[in-house]
């Protein structure tokens, strides 16, 4: 099996095109990745996720510790045979998740103890145990466990967790590296915090740089400070990385931020947002959102795209869409997320299409002045 | 295009393997119709029904006329265009919903007033209205308006019932052969009644026959009389139906159900069961029901079917199906009715080879004993 490969292709500005070779497949850069939180992207097959590009998904450890727990996973032949998704995965550590979901919480300086959002069952994950996990899940890329603050948060609170998310980086790189479980080609992604802070942000890439690890991941930020605030944290951040790695900006977000951030150099993403959104009857048309419950569409004959290959966007009318809505039919989720979700891969596609033809600023422009035909 | 047909092509014993030919194509005997109450068959897609060899599908007037109206789907292109479904659609009336659904119920002679059951609206049906809107809806089978009773009923109210059914059924006919909206084609089928008094019955079938409609249902079994009386009023009814014409059992049933009945010589179901069970995570397998949420699940890493060409039935451990059941992820859903549709289409496939190859009766004994291998 090929080791753990990342080249760039191509650079327009600072956006980047790369291509990336995993365990489980060749990914093209920038790209989104759906997240598949307990072992199953929300309402939607894998394969209809497949005939949409997506080549990666995320999973969460922490939820998948939880239920179904990651022995049983395990047993079953690893999280990619257990979700019957033949791409690649990429896992988080679950730390952000510990920080938002879970009760009494108590971090140390080995790890943490978290209560259950589900049934109250005491855990605990150090960097170690959550790097044999995602062994153990057998995850093509697994990120280092981290400690997250919530926002907002002063420097030297930010500071405080930055600090010790580098000591556990260095930790979890031992486990990974001695895990008996890994296997070639397997990836470790060091995690960037320190808050809105630029020094903090600079001090956390530069320690992580210097460790060495296969790709470095943003944390920490989408958490409430703003767009603005992002992508500023984001370009006093990213100069600090390295160029011959991958770069990826987690949890993150709406298709402006994905643009922005990639005009920025980032190459990869993820979040809930175009699957959850579709649960709440929201579409993407392009980098356009539009609320399908809107009366407007009561009578509206068109699909919401037309000249799509996607069977969700170009078989079914607004209206009918709209109805299902309004009597909360499940078909309506299922249709709803696979049309984003499509949307989101088509949107990275093409974006990275025009960073190969050096023309990403009008393409940026165009998509976010919304031009909803991609 | 075709005018309706129905030509018989094997009998073994009672039961009978035969094809339709509708305006959407051909249709193959004994078959079981998927329901899409509200213009969606729910959790599936309409391409996923027709990989598993769906042909028809059954939609409720009743239902598409509270939301979102007959006229609304008539502008958007009729029933099958608003659902993307490209085969044959048989329209139920809505006489058992007005029973069982709506609110204050006003029947006399001319038709029914009842109010939604949705917002409390006042809606008024006739056979003559009934006919207008599944020629509107664009059906390729409309059924009559009928008069059903609740269960148990005496004789005297179900023989009131069945003869009003008739009456309607008279009207029902004159206005579909008279509506400048019918296209060639499209069929209209007459629903005996009689509750579960044999002299009932007999009179109802030879009225309709004699009124002579393209097909015949049964009405108003199913509602509570059991499996054994409900075989028995069968037996008791289908002798008085004419052998070139299709057998309809309205709103049945269970595996066991359609096997005993096919035997008796029905030719048509439709049931909301097999889609229903699986959102409550009951599988089918053969005609055996198991419940997947079941704890001795949580490891069982087989797939539902290895066999099956149905990608929910071999593409997924029951371990995976239980977890999805577990945390309550809407997608559970759509595996389980695939497979579970998958399942009945399979059933009614297989009756129609052992059918045509003379051993019907093994075959339904094998199944019935719990052979879960089709």
């Amino acid at each position: 099996m090929a080791a753990f490969e990342f080249q760039l292709e191509a650079q327009d500005g600072k956006a980047r095109a790369a291509r990336m070779t995993t365990p489980h497949g060749i990914v093209q850069t920038p790209l989104f990745m759906p997240v598949g939180t307990v072992g199953a992207v929300k309402a939607i097959m894998p394969e209809q996720l497949a005939a949409s590009g997506v080549k990666i998904l995320l999973a969460n450890a922490y939820h998948l510790l939880l239920r179904p727990g990651i022995e049983r996973v395990r047993r079953l032949g690893g999280l990619r045979r257990f979700m019957n998704w033949k791409g690649a995965i990429l896992t988080d550590s679950g730390g952000f998740q510990i920080m938002s979901l879970s009760k009494m919480v108590k971090i140390d300086e080995d790890g943490a103890s978290f209560r259950s959002h589900i049934d109250g069952t005491l855990h605990r994950l150090t960097p170690e145990k959550c790097a044999e996990i995602q062994c153990a899940l057998g995850s093509d890329i697994q990120m280092q466990l981290d400690e997250c603050v919530a926002w907002p948060a002063r420097e030297n609170r930010a500071e405080e967790a930055m600090a010790r998310s580098l000591r556990w980086a260095a930790r979890a790189r031992d486990a990974f590296i001695n895990s008996p479980q890994r296997r070639e080609g397997q990836a470790l992604f060091g995690i960037a915090q320190g808050g809105v802070y630029p020094s903090l942000r600079r001090a956390s890439a530069e320690a992580l740089c210097e460790m060495g690890f296969d790709g470095y991941a943003i944390g920490g930020l989408a958490v409430g400070e703003g767009q603005e605030m992002m992508l500023q944290t984001l370009a006093e951040t990213l100069p600090h990385l390295p160029e011959n790695a991958p770069r990826y900006l987690m949890g993150v977000g709406t298709p402006s931020d994905l643009l922005e951030a990639v005009r920025l150099g980032v190459d990869m993403f993820d979040c809930v947002l175009p699957a959850r959104e579709a649960r709440h009857g929201h579409v993407y048309l392009g980098a356009a959102r539009v609320n399908l419950r809107n009366a407007a569409f009561a009578e509206d004959a068109a699909p919401l795209d037309a000249k799509s290959d996607c069977p969700a966007s170009s078989g079914y009318s607004r209206a009918y869409l709209h109805h299902l809505l309004k009597i909360g039919e499940p078909l309506a989720a299922t249709l709803l997320t696979w049309h984003n979700m499509d949307n989101f891969q088509k949107l990275m596609r093409r974006a990275r299409q025009a960073i190969m033809e050096g023309r990403y600023e009008s393409y940026c422009q165009r998509l976010l002045s919304g031009e909803t035909l991609l």
